[in-house]
């Protein structure tokens, strides 16, 4: 590599850094923070690929973005520490905690209710820790 | 069961047709078709649970529940048929097909490129059915 | 919602609750506390169609229905809570700790072996909680 | 390998096979022969792993392996190839097209309607192509 | 965007097409054309993130990145025309038939006997286009 | 069974033990002494056919089989104990710590992001243990 390609990779890092700060806080840091000494280029391509060249595009808004996010991290199953991150990120831009949970129970019908089960629990924490709650 | 019983079924397959009939026009009827002979109690709960009793809560609308059914169906896999359904009922319900792709390759991130590219394809041949496309 | 759908839906959990304590006992109790402040309609939903419409119809019986629900369960992945009750659940409608082991031998087939060794593990902490033993 | 153990490989096939043409009949052969030039030793061990070292077991009988079988590769998705071979082995094990269809119907609860939509598609043309139906 | 991004955007896609071109052939310009008028970020993110960042690091060649990969789609199911794409690629990177089919045999460990079916029976049509054969 | 048939059952025993405890040491008698009061014939067959029948063929070499192992495991989700079990095999047969690294983010493209940063964390805990770490 070259100093123009170092140059590029700082540059998309940067993009998808500013993204990632908005949505996620602090969770994001202390994600990347974990990966330091183990996976350096999995914490860059999450901030580069995923922040920089897909969430900083315009074609959703935050929120669309993370009803998506909520409805495939429930389906895959075994993404709790994820979906820890994204109900905060959720949260983050505005969704409610209606919306959130409303989200699990929706996603239900698609992947059965042990994912929604599981997700819903992992935001019963996040909203204790937060202090939020639905109404 | 008993009478009481038997008018309690049809209201709840009646309030969940109202709603799939909005959603997923003859998309839907199709779906309910093809199962009358084979399973008919596994039709009558698409309607009466899916439709019925998660669809028709106000806590998110019908763009954000399909939003979020996009996410889950792409990570979920295997789902084309569903899929197929799907992308037609979000653009019945106003997304655009730029937001569809857009929620295809947003999903990439967390479910791999493979379900993207599978989704992205169904997507593809609904497009060219219904003469829209992507801008 | 009028009285009626309220009392349709009161009637409907009431339906499903006679179920889930045949069949859970405590276990279904707590999973319903569990979600009394976060997600009450996922608790509703869990008891209404679930229980309700779904396992309170006889064309299986509640052995064949565990061991159908043993089978998902462990192919799924990441359920480990849900296979908790369910082996309970099991074991509550005579299925011997042996059927039980034995259906997750028999997903290795299908599923693979790690899926089998992770319920296989909730067996033998729900068997040494309940003082029941393979023979 | 030496001709002990060529001896104990025929042997542990012969088993296998057995138990694999009393449950699958032809269709059991029709998969080994669609493997018998590209992988023989996938075939092998489908005959003599799968049916010579599990199915044989007596803790469970035919017709319990095959709803826990039934559930597992309708949870599992994407198995429509083997979900006709286990249709067909359930039918020839004596479970009626009722109880087949309702453990698609059971399993929607644990893994979402997609699965079971699916799975009861694939039921339909098989029990057309066998003159059975639902009651 | 100024030019500075455009130029970036095009390095990156540059140097992950001469990746995919070196692996994957004519395959991969397909599955581009295929995306060219539905997707064409999702094409772009294909090439410039999955081969340009990540394929073309040095940390694995290409026979062990196929390896993973064959492991990885097995193990997803429902990848069936990726699967086509890289036992293309397993094949053209120097992995022999028996290697690819080994791969698909040893994941049935972890993923099951169907996925591993799945995928022999990809590599039966793929081998049979491509004039190769199992030893 | 007669004494033919006990003799054939410790010899396959015998033969997937000695691949087993070059591979995966005591990691691999720990899971075995887990499953020996639960689940004795799952335990048997892990050793008799996963390390007897299929690790112990010649096709792909223990550091090709390991590189499979990865990809599938982490694909699977939900497989955090096995991947402990694996990622000191693989590092036993001669992987480095930057191939693992390198073979979970490898993964992310076909799997997305949050199986790989499940997979990378349990690396940082296992290669900690055994005082490695990545250049």
């Amino acid at each position: 590599m070259n100093n123009t390609n170092s140059s590029v990779r700082e540059q998309r890092f940067a993009t998808g850094k500013a993204v990632l700060d908005t949505i996620d806080g602090d969770a994001g840091q202390r994600v990347l923070d974990s990966l330091a000494d183990i996976a350096p280029e999995l914490a860059h391509q999450v901030v580069a690929h995923a922040f920089g060249d897909i969430y900083s595009r315009p074609e959703l808004d935050h929120r669309q973005r993370q009803l998506v996010t909520l409805g495939a991290l429930t389906a895959i199953g075994g993404c709790e520490p994820q979906l820890d991150v994204h109900i905060n990120a959720a949260l983050n831009v505005g969704l409610t905690p209606d919306e959130i949970v409303e989200a699990f129970l929706h996603t239900s019908v698609y992947a059965g209710f042990p994912r929604a089960l599981n997700a819903v629990l992992v935001a019963k924490r996040v909203f204790a820790e937060r202090g939020v709650s639905v109404s």
